[in-house]
């Protein structure tokens, strides 16, 4: 390793504020809180499929932390420690600056310890695959080294709960209501706005660009479900998408109700997604509530029972709850989608293959 | 993601034999040992700059759990637990299939639970870069998915110790003695011979391919280690460059014999590189023994008192443990070399930067 990555790997040393040993030596010393089980999840981000080469750095380091702990608030667990192994073509301190600064507030903000990592070079491509140059002998292609390697970040979060009481998406029953938190479709709002497919209005636009640059991971809901709710998971594939892996895991079937080309979009009795009065047709900033990505909301079942304590909940964390429907028996994974009126919709281009 | 991430998905899928919840909901959970510390390593392998696109994937899948758990035995720490992100750049059924089985085959050896993990899409480079092509207008290049995103694979380890016992780099104390493990260099000597620098005999092959290739992590030795060994380190850089971080760790300094262009190459006493007599020169197979990456050998120090008892784990463990010298007071980090008849040598070409 060039003696730049040294200093490199400075940015991401900083002293722990709770492990018995941090950086600097083969592994991390990390003494486990007695009662509890350990969560651990492992996340990579890869330029070119999880984000562009022009994204802001100081965003990403926020977001590259802040997608793995959402993880953890999804299963109800306390974020205690992360790790972070990357890969770069080059030593550029402006840019791993900015990086590191962004993964820090991140972890400041949710009490983690960055706690061990690894750094690597990520060598040109060609070079790498030793493969002759597209356009063979023909080419002008001048030399192996042509095109440098992406940037590749891989961050593993370790967070606790007490033995036997994380939430799981495995737990939800028949009868439960389904809620979401927040405001689902806002980052999918926002990137179709910087990709010109809508046009936010200006009070719209911060929000949606928050969302997808600087997603909040739904920590202290996920402490406050876990003996509320009886299953959870974490919005990053899309709403719908996401709700289907619960009620599969679960082995039940669900019932949703979706005002379809309202005058407001979304599921109905939703605050409603920004956006939508800006955008040209409601059908697709309900598109973007239903199958957008990366919001990192929790989508969980509840007993109606507890309705009272969810709505609390919302109260004390400042946070809508929103009803979204209910579990019921039926094929795993299975879903219905009434309109306002209560008529069966099928919304096909909502791309979720498991429809009843 | 394609659906064919879903097929390669299963093949890093077991049922976990130790945790409580394994792959499959947002994290994994682990019941930590009453008593122990964690242990938490992570290291990111890219094709490219840690392995040839050509390398054998069963023995790619061993290497990149095995020099993890090399992490974990380092600090004497019982391995449980893994995690395994992966970025590919396309669904290649019987390559993984390879893998996963060199990797399963590992964790299996070794006691490990693969709990966790990530697939992903590595995608083509200068796609994902949107740059130009090299040779600008004039290149027939022809367009912008010229070359496959390479294979990155992260793992991260967790392990256990008993709390306040874990072996760390900064215990070495002056007159302690310097040990290693096994054969330190038969890695870079069988790199060597695959890279026609060398000629290996026959017999010096295999075991040079197999420590290059099928890495075996010294867990048990770490373990026997913990109430012995006042610092330890696995090699991984080669073995005076990790030997120096110990020395910088514990602010010492130490002496080693060396026996330079003797008839064996090696430390004094050494059973001897494999490879030396096939060698044109010995002094490279020193070089090898000295600067060598790639083994996964450890060195530790221990008090001169408790010699008797190392040996006698080499002979229950039946693997070799060298004395290679001892720690002397000194400037951090700074190492002095004789030869077999104590005259003070400077391999400068050793590269190390440290020498006293």
């Amino acid at each position: 390793m060039p003696s730049e990555f040294e200093l490199i790997r400075r940015f991401f040393t900083r002293p722990p504020r709770h492990a018995v040993l941090g950086v600097g030596d083969d592994a991390a010393i990390l003494a486990p809180t007695p009662g509890m089980e350990l969560l651990v999840s492992t996340d990579m981000l890869v330029e070119g499929t999880h984000f562009l080469p022009e994204t802001e750095p100081q965003a990403l380091g926020w977001k590259t932390l802040a997608v793995n702990l959402s993880d953890l608030a999804a299963m109800g667990a306390r974020p205690r420690w992360a790790l972070l192994a990357v890969a770069l073509p080059e030593a550029d301190e402006g840019w791993i600056a900015a990086f590191a600064e962004g993964l820090f507030a991140c972890a400041e903000a949710f009490g983690v310890d960055l706690v061990g990592g690894d750094t690597t070079k990520s060598p040109p491509t060609a070079a790498a695959l030793q493969r002759p140059p597209p356009g063979g002998q023909g080419s002008t292609w001048d030399g192996p080294a042509c095109f440098p390697g992406p940037r590749v970040f891989c961050v593993t979060v370790l967070g606790e709960a007490p033995a036997g009481r994380a939430l799981r998406r495995s737990g939800a029953k028949v009868g439960d209501w389904i809620w979401v938190s927040g405001w689902p479709g806002r980052a999918a709002l926002g990137l179709a706005h910087l990709q010109g497919r809508v046009v936010l209005a200006e009070a719209e636009l911060g929000p949606c660009l928050n969302a997808l640059h600087r997603p909040q991971p739904r920590v202290a809901l996920g402490l406050g479900l876990r003996e509320l709710a009886t299953a959870a998971i974490d919005v990053s594939d899309g709403l719908l998408a996401d709700l289907g892996h619960v009620l599969e895991a679960s082995g039940v079937a669900a019932r949703l109700r979706v005002a379809v080309a309202g005058p407001r979009s979304g599921i109905s009795g939703v605050p409603g997604v920004p956006g939508v009065q800006g955008t040209p047709t409601p059908t697709f900033a309900e598109q973007c509530y239903l199958s957008g990505g990366d919001d990192y909301e929790l989508v969980f079942t509840a007993p109606p029972a507890r309705a009272g304590e969810v709505q609390a909940l919302a109260t004390a964390l400042d946070l809508p709850l929103t009803r979204l429907g209910e579990v019921v028996a039926g094929g795993a994974g299975g879903l219905t989608l009434t309109n306002a009126e209560g008529q069966i919709i099928t919304p096909s281009r909502f791309g979720y293959e498991h429809f009843s």
